[in-house]
């Protein structure tokens, strides 16, 4: 094997984040929805060894225009807590990563479910910290504005600290269950947290104990600069969306720069850009699946996207046409703007297939054959533009068979990613150490 | 059939409410907190048709003197939604019901929880709707007190027409998953609950489809006065603690006759009064298995019980003689102490074994032969003591085993528990109907 290996996450909330996956042909509408669709997802991402099922999470209904609105498959979604249990039960390596929210939940509720998790799954746990950006959210637990920024970073930042405080209540050895004697377990081994900060008060201890891992695997996804100082100070694993490598680049060499100077293991950090997958026989073939993908996103509200990215409406352009060149130049996007234009010129799109390709999904994506996949994700290794990526399938079953019967043996072959799982915790898979106990050393 | 037949539920968190139950001969130490033993549990469980599997909670550990804490097997725990997802996929019918505080936690986030356990179960989830009494619980949660008893009371009844209401956001046939047009659900079929009241403001929707059984069975435990109010107008049913016959009457006549009050139909709400259950050879023999288990509560404990039961200290008292005859009348708790000195007579106990009685389980106790407490079971469902018992086991496997093989074959020979499953949600099961959405007929 080589010296760097590839770490694999499937991004799994919604299943797939292109907006037209779920009409594609031979596509389950319901996927997202649908537990026997949802076990055999994450069995055959178990069978290709990938590290973990990623789970994103909303907490309210997307407020989008209503014609947008009735035509997303992202609408109804099982709660992660409860999906990622149920799935702990058809797997046994696979890790199983859920998103909670620092800003509508409480840290004892977190601290415990994760827990909980940990111990059902025998160390597989990981929690994706996010302090919710979503607006509406707000509306739903009893506030009229959103949190602001600075202050849900904030609090993200000491909710962590009670959160590890609270798994850490127990030392490893403190249950004894001597029947015997009649001692359950030893209670010097018990720690009462008694956190008093700014934002939580939080007494503890908590009443489970210390999770398998020690912790769960700590995710983040900030890419503001609060966003990337928790994760330098905080996550084993980041989630991204640089565009391209050489964005990548930068931005893995600022977060874990940063954490360094934050007094941690540069490796003990894990950087995970989303990729958005589509695999063919030849790279024109996997073009021409990604066109029939994005031709299944209702031009009306795909046009609204364009509109954004351009910075210019839209709608006024004739669909089938070429991008018009007059397009009046605003301050507001130019950096979307060029990769719009880029985009155009590249794969020689009509507004219409601009439009789908923007309102379907439009970060990274690499698109062609098992072959040339590999060879750029070996780049992006190589070069420290990621440690693997965040899978994002363009639908499924079938792209999601694609990546793990073609591309995964690809990846094998070349030595980049595992043959077997070498551990059986989420923790030992990513290469990361397990936390001591602050309080019993 | 006889025209009434008993509905069974197993009261599993913890496994055993009795203190002693983990160190008898033969029982599993850790059968709390092992998945193993929790899967095998409820397969047995839905082996033997019971109802549902019935969940307590707490907030905290349990505050006690360190003496008792380090010899309780309830101080860790799986948190309900985890646990249960995970059963859900081992098992095909039997219910599974969480309890979740109103107190302590969001509609938003339990009316999705409990939406999602429904669906991944396919209609199989119960609320049990607490106020959390436990005052360690609100150190865990910011406060330095506890929220006060009238006023929990009074945010539970609005949040359960929050929960309700938002379970209620889509219509049951809202999702038409239209590949042909790319029509995902009909936005006629959603509605925005927008609540704003004394103390909660939630606009919703909810982002998960409307539960499979229309809202999960709502359960409920209070037995005070708004308790019991709050459980005639919402509850369909009713965990409860009588400790004989003729008080489970009078409570079974008051919380359906407020129930009818409030416009509901009285078979709408099943009274299950919490029954500890040991099964024997003989009488003889139950009573022995019974002294041994009490005789494994730890003295230093089990004679604060006591005291409490009694009113007056009985740590003074011989542990191996008789309860003395003297002991001074206090108005603090007069019941109690009748039961004390009515126990003491019946069973010959020392002051030990008392003792050890009081700290072990001293609610209702069914303990006998098969057929001694199939009958006795009889009795409570034909003079409306019960519609049915939630079930509480003297020590696991063993104890549960006795009530699967040998009490519940007694039952369905005398026809007052069914043989099968004739439906496959817990309100089938239950005798209750499908709520209507209230936004949409």
């Amino acid at each position: 094997m080589p010296e760097k290996t590839l770490h694999l996450t499937a991004f799994m909330r919604p299943v797939s984040l292109h907006t037209g996956a779920w009409r594609y042909p031979g596509a389950y509408p319901d996927a997202n929805f649908n537990l026997t669709h949802l076990k055999s997802f994450i069995k055959k991402l178990e069978d290709a060894k990938f590290d973990a099922f990623f789970m994103a999470d909303h907490l309210a209904v997307l407020n989008m225009p209503v014609e947008a609105l009735k035509r997303s498959h992202t609408v109804t979604s099982f709660e992660p807590f409860t999906l990622l249990s149920a799935l702990s039960v058809v797997t046994e390596k696979i890790g199983l990563a859920a998103t909670a929210s620092t800003t509508y939940d409480e840290p004892y509720h977190i601290a415990r479910r994760f827990a909980s998790l940990d111990h059902l799954s025998s160390g597989r746990a990981a929690w994706n910290i996010v302090t919710t950006g979503n607006p509406e959210s707000a509306k739903n637990f009893g506030l009229d504005a959103h949190v602001e920024h600075a202050d849900r970073y904030k609090r993200a930042r000491e909710f962590y600290d009670v959160v590890t405080g609270l798994w850490d209540s127990f030392a490893d050895d403190a249950f004894i269950r001597d029947q015997e004697t009649g001692i359950y377990f030893d209670p010097e081994k018990l720690h009462v947290l008694d956190h008093k900060g700014d934002d939580l008060k939080v007494r503890g201890p908590l009443n489970i104990a210390r999770p398998v891992q020690g912790w769960p695997v700590i995710v983040q996804a900030g890419q503001s600069e609060p966003g990337k100082q928790l994760a330098a100070e905080t996550a084993e694993a980041v989630f991204c969306s640089p565009r391209d490598l050489e964005s990548a680049k930068a931005l893995y060499a600022d977060i874990k720069g940063r954490a360094v100077a934050a007094g941690r293991d540069r490796n003990h950090l894990k950087i995970l850009p989303a990729a958005f997958i589509v695999v063919g026989d030849s790279v024109e073939e996997a073009r021409a699946k990604r066109l029939k993908l994005d031709s299944l996103v209702h031009y009306d509200s795909a046009i609204a996207s364009l509109s954004i990215a351009l910075g210019t409406d839209a709608s006024g352009f004739d669909p089938d046409g070429p991008l018009p060149t007059d397009i009046p130049e605003t301050n507001a996007s130019k950096t979307g703007r060029a990769g719009v234009l880029k985009l155009a010129e590249d794969e020689k799109l009509t507004v219409r297939q601009l439009a789908q390709r923007y309102g379907g999904y439009s970060g990274l994506a690499f698109v062609g054959t098992p072959e040339s996949i590999a060879e750029e994700m070996s780049v992006w290794l190589d070069e420290e533009g990621a440690d693997g990526f965040t899978v994002v399938f363009p639908f499924l079953p079938q792209g999601l068979d694609d990546v793990v019967q073609r591309l995964v043996p690809e990846l094998q072959r070349r030595g980049i990613f595992r043959q077997d799982y070498e551990g059986t915790t989420l923790r030992e898979h990513l290469g990361l150490p397990r936390p001591n106990n602050r309080f019993f050393s």
